[in-house]
């Protein structure tokens, strides 16, 4: 059976700002990022400070967009081969981003944030409160391939 | 200063498969779901099964795309409202759901999933592997008016 899969249009909600310039691997968890949302979408980040982390969805612009399927985890060529769903490359066939960051402080239309992996000018596309319990796993399972970062 | 926003178009890498026909607030947390992948992105889930856990993001696509900034938590009217940023409403900017669920099976083209919190049809934009203290928070702080579900 062939499916049809949809299309989809987004619209960036907002902006990260920060010291990284250059697309890397991974910037370090320690950079402070500022994520600017739109103006008119200031009142949809109320009550977002009353969580300590929150979830950033975000596109990464820099990535080509003819995905491999197959990738070598964290760029290393001493790595095998792996599906690129079994990883987290920049590189697969919607380059979206999930990072889950410790919330700073929130001003306005701006949300200071620490350990969000993109660089200055990755666009937005969605914040989402990390909810303990149904965002994490207690008993999960990863291959000895993989490692933090 | 005003942000010009990029326009971003996805396309859909495979579609959920399940019992719930109709659009509701939270499919039960046992519901058995299959994601039936494109059928040329076969090989990008290889590896995908050493992992207990999996993070599905999807298109809510029954979300009315004219989202509200204020929303009650659970579309419950008692509850007083919150930014949308700060609930997991699927009536958001971008109605982007996110379930972390345990893989139960791959086979080919197809993921077997339990817990997945959409509806027969949606279409899925990415898949990622759960990895334990990348996106788990030992420490997280929620406000009281979340319920897990």
């Amino acid at each position: 059976m062939k499916e049809a899969l949809p299309e989809i249009n987004l619209k960036a909600i907002g902006t990260v700002r920060n010291e990284i310039k250059d697309p890397v691997w991974r910037p370090s968890e320690d950079v402070v990022s500022e994520i600017v949302v739109d103006s008119s979408l200031t009142e949809a980040l109320d009550n977002l400070d009353e969580f300590s982390h929150i979830i950033v969805l975000y596109w990464v612009h820099k990535s080509p967009r003819r995905a491999p399927v197959k990738v070598r985890p964290r760029g290393n060529p001493e790595n095998a081969l792996k599906g690129v769903f079994a990883t987290r490359s920049p590189d697969r066939p919607n380059p979206i981003g999930k990072s889950t960051v410790r919330l700073l402080e929130r001003r306005g239309n701006a949300l200071k944030v620490r350990g969000l992996d993109a660089i200055d000018g990755t666009p937005v596309l969605d914040i989402k409160p990390y909810m303990p319990g149904y965002d994490s796993v207690d008993d999960a399972r990863a291959p000895s391939w993989v490692v933090k970062r």
